[in-house]
């Protein structure tokens, strides 16, 4: 019982600003996103690049499966915005914005409860015997704050 | 121990944000912080204030005593920057921060594991026994959410 509301605690932030994030984005028309969140910093698409890559990143990271677009990673977090030589386009990027949260989405719905308190696969099995609160469900709360510092950046395009 | 673990989730995640605030506060010398943080925008100080406000609300609505700095909430939460009439320094701002993160440190120490599941000061007992994942902790993830989104901001002014 207690998991089932831990569980419900963290997915429920987890889904309110996936949420909050479709509403910001759908607000934002593309000549929009495509200018800078401040001047000389990066540009809204960039960050729409980034959210969705380290989402698809959760889905190997919490041992779901493979990610569903894999050069996002790459590109929108291993490089920084001035040396990205070739993007997908606006519309492709919101279009795996939604494409990997319904993934995401559809992928927690299967999982058992217990199943969140495992290792994820960033934590050697020796440390998460030592640490046992970084487990799956942890994963979401640290990429919940994630789309958060993100949408305090994406608002000021608003 | 199922509570206690996801207690040290939350509260881990919440130092992690409250110590990266710290950082960054002290790598933004008092002028850098007076300027906005993107055109037009609200400035590094209001935030501080902002985040500082929203943080010594958290005493009541946890129901752990009163704000230490009554003021703060209708200044930086109920006011929008542009209509500010006074305020306090920075420095008092920033030492506002310190004390009120000190304390809560200090309550949140003291709380027993099955306090964190109780009842919120914002939500009626109607409601939370229709809705328990509504309790004292679930607002630190919310907070600590809340402290991420203007961290977003703030590093703008590095």
């Amino acid at each position: 019982m207690d998991k089932v509301l831990f569980i419900k605690m963290v997915l429920g932030a987890w889904n309110i600003r996936i949420a909050q994030l479709d509403k910001l984005f759908g607000e934002l028309p593309d000549e929009q996103l495509q200018k800078e969140i401040a001047p000389g910093k990066n540009t809204g698409v960039y960050i729409l690049g980034h959210l969705t890559a380290i989402n698809n990143r959760m889905i190997p990271l919490l041992n779901l499966g493979n990610e569903l677009h894999p050069g996002l990673f790459k590109t929108f977090v291993e490089t920084p915005e001035k040396e990205i030589v070739a993007t997908p386009t606006v519309k492709e990027l919101r279009q795996a914005w939604k494409d990997i949260n319904k993934e995401l989405d559809a992928l927690f719905e299967r999982m058992q409860p217990d199943e969140w308190f495992e290792r994820h696969n960033s934590i050697s099995p020796e440390d998460f015997a030592k640490e046992p609160h970084r487990n799956k469900l942890n994963v979401v709360i640290t990429r919940t704050c994630h789309l958060d510092y993100h949408a305090g950046q994406l608002v000021l395009l608003k």
